[in-house]
């Protein structure tokens, strides 16, 4: 927690559960892509975190956006964005969301599958498309399933008949994984993105993009690679597989973009053993699974979570407030807390501007969503 | 789907995806509980459907309420119901929360833990509090896990301390996890709750009340066993267990009253393979596990699925509409759907009348939470 974030929570006292982010590590994160992948335009992933406040620091910065839905259309431009700065980038669109989005002025469409292909050709003609493949998603902390993407195959002769649907075919994407620690993972989708543009140029046709996605980790438990040395090693698995002919490339940060710039504040419910001889505490705090950390199912993400006590530390149980037995944060991992941690203690989860607002339940068990706070 | 629920998706036509619950439907199941259990005093446990439509046709028929958050003790006395029938069933309460609760009337509290029972004493002086023990959940298909109770040597303990810190000792809870599909296991719980009965006899005090908790189930894909059968079995448990000194038994359904009484509507997004030669279909709905079906999480709860096209059917993976890989509702589970099911067709999730609203996001991907009708 840097040290304007810890004067807010001194000066306020906000009501807890709340997030708290700081737009200026928002515009360093920015600013640190760019220098490392300087050739690559920035399309910000909407969903991690959609706050007018992001949105509208990001398009003074110059951002792009990426899109899952037009109430994300909608945000990015009532926060300034223009309709040529947007991507939709979700496969899974309502032919009148397609409809929506070309009418507001969008012209450039995910999809993986040709019954999508159609839909786009309908709703939004003459835009372009782009096709995300299929890859492994060996070293990622939140592993795609196959939900997205098609084969090499499949996408190469997608892309092969949207001219004759009247459609621009223009690139390719993929998605090594969200939270991805390991910089290698994009050569091998590279090396698939590069024959597919090698064999469409026999046919002819001339792809111009390729989407390397997001996946760009931020720092939860464990160090990660610092961002040049991602730019590094996917510009050089870029030049490997193009050599020359060397594509327009975009990614699409979301969590690298803001999950460091935010921290979660959380008071201790309750501290509890099971038994007279438990070695291990329970802890409670008033945010869990269903207020915002979802990301915390199967233990995916290690948030870091800390308490201002100083002294020994022992074992802890971490779980939200409801009700619910699934919303238990931590069982497994190893969490160490203060041995004179109290009711009322307040807790920092750090790394949490990214994924956990709008994952947020509506009201279950009766708790509403938590406040958001956006400082400079 | 019974026939009036049709009539209204026929006449009205709702925008998708959407819940319609039949009123009839949750009074048929409180008529069948009370026959069930005669003896037993009916706790509603709001969190499976807060509705105030639900609540105040609860309180219309007599039951009392089991709630989990200062906003749900404010939903039943909205919908008419007395602070004297609710029971603060939460284990986890800030102490400020119970202050709440005890200004509005409410005198009944759970606690499973030594500074629990001091919060109490402290903000709600004089009240009855109950001990939840923990047990087994062979046979729950959503388990619970240790979150909630504690070793029934440490329940008699801290009830045998109560009367010293000025709270009425009176009872025990336990939950033998919900959706449980084998009546038998309410016994073993039921044999740990007498003995803790009897060693506080021995000690000069006397208990009241044993909380049978919820885990009824409703259908979902599997047949399951008749309410009175459940009804039967726990009472010759509680025979049993307790001799000619039977106590006071409460429970506290949620899905066993609402889920079945519920039905969600759905469109199909999307249909689409992965390959040329894949042989199952990717079906993508326009409501997921971020906007309502939560508890398909690890696929615990397999929701019957139903298109009104007749005809061969094929397998089929399920997922949600958003742009994360984590929504997937179905991919082991063998769903079978009509090999003509085409993009727009409007899909049934049977029995989702309970644990759906309430886990919706807020806005995650910019979809925003379901629209929920409620019909007699």
């Amino acid at each position: 927690m840097n040290q304007k974030i810890a004067r807010f929570f001194e000066e306020e006292q906000p009501a807890t559960p709340c997030l708290v982010v700081d737009l200026n590590v928002v515009a360093e994160n920015y600013a640190a892509m760019r220098a490392a992948l300087p050739d690559s335009d920035i399309f910000y992933a909407v969903k991690a975190n959609p706050a007018q406040d992001v949105l509208k620091l990001l398009v003074e910065l110059g951002s792009s956006f990426d899109v899952a839905s037009p109430a994300e259309i909608d945000e990015v431009l009532a926060a300034g964005g223009r309709p040529a700065r947007i991507s939709y980038g979700n496969t899974i669109k309502k032919q009148r969301d397609i409809a929506y989005a070309y009418q507001k002025g969008v012209r450039l469409y995910a999809f993986d599958s040709e019954a999508e292909l159609k839909k786009i050709a309908e709703a939004a003609p003459g835009s372009r498309v782009f096709c995300r493949i299929l890859t492994d998603n060996d070293g990622a902390e939140w592993p795609l399933s196959r939900k997205f993407g098609c084969a090499p195959e499949m996408a190469r002769d997608l892309l092969a008949r949207a001219p004759k649907m009247g459609l621009k075919p223009y690139g390719i994407s993929f998605h090594v994984g969200s939270q991805q620690t390991d910089p290698g993972q994009w050569d091998r989708a590279l090396e698939a993105a590069a024959k597919i543009f090698r064999d469409l140029a026999d046919r002819g046709i001339d792809l111009d993009m390729v989407n390397l996605g997001g996946g760009f980790p931020t720092r939860y438990l464990k160090d990660i690679p610092a961002m040049s040395i991602y730019g590094g090693k996917i510009f050089d698995a870029i030049r490997q597989r193009f050599g020359n002919r060397i594509p327009r490339t975009i990614i699409e940060p979301g969590r690298g973009m803001v999950g460091n710039a935010g921290v979660i504040r959380s008071e201790v419910v309750l501290i509890s053993k099971k038994s007279a001889n438990d070695n291990k505490r329970w802890v409670y705090l008033d945010v869990g699974k269903f207020g915002g950390l979802a990301e915390t199912m199967n233990e995916a993400i290690k948030y870091p979570i800390t308490s201002e006590r100083g002294g020994e530390k022992g074992p802890v149980i971490l779980a939200g407030p409801t009700c619910d037995s699934e919303d238990v944060l931590y069982e497994k991992t190893d969490y160490q807390l203060p041995l004179n941690l109290e009711i009322g203690d307040m807790l920092t989860i750090h790394s949490t501007g990214a994924y956990t607002m709008t994952y947020a339940s509506t009201s279950f068990n009766g708790f509403a969503p938590m406040k958001a706070y956006y400082i400079r």
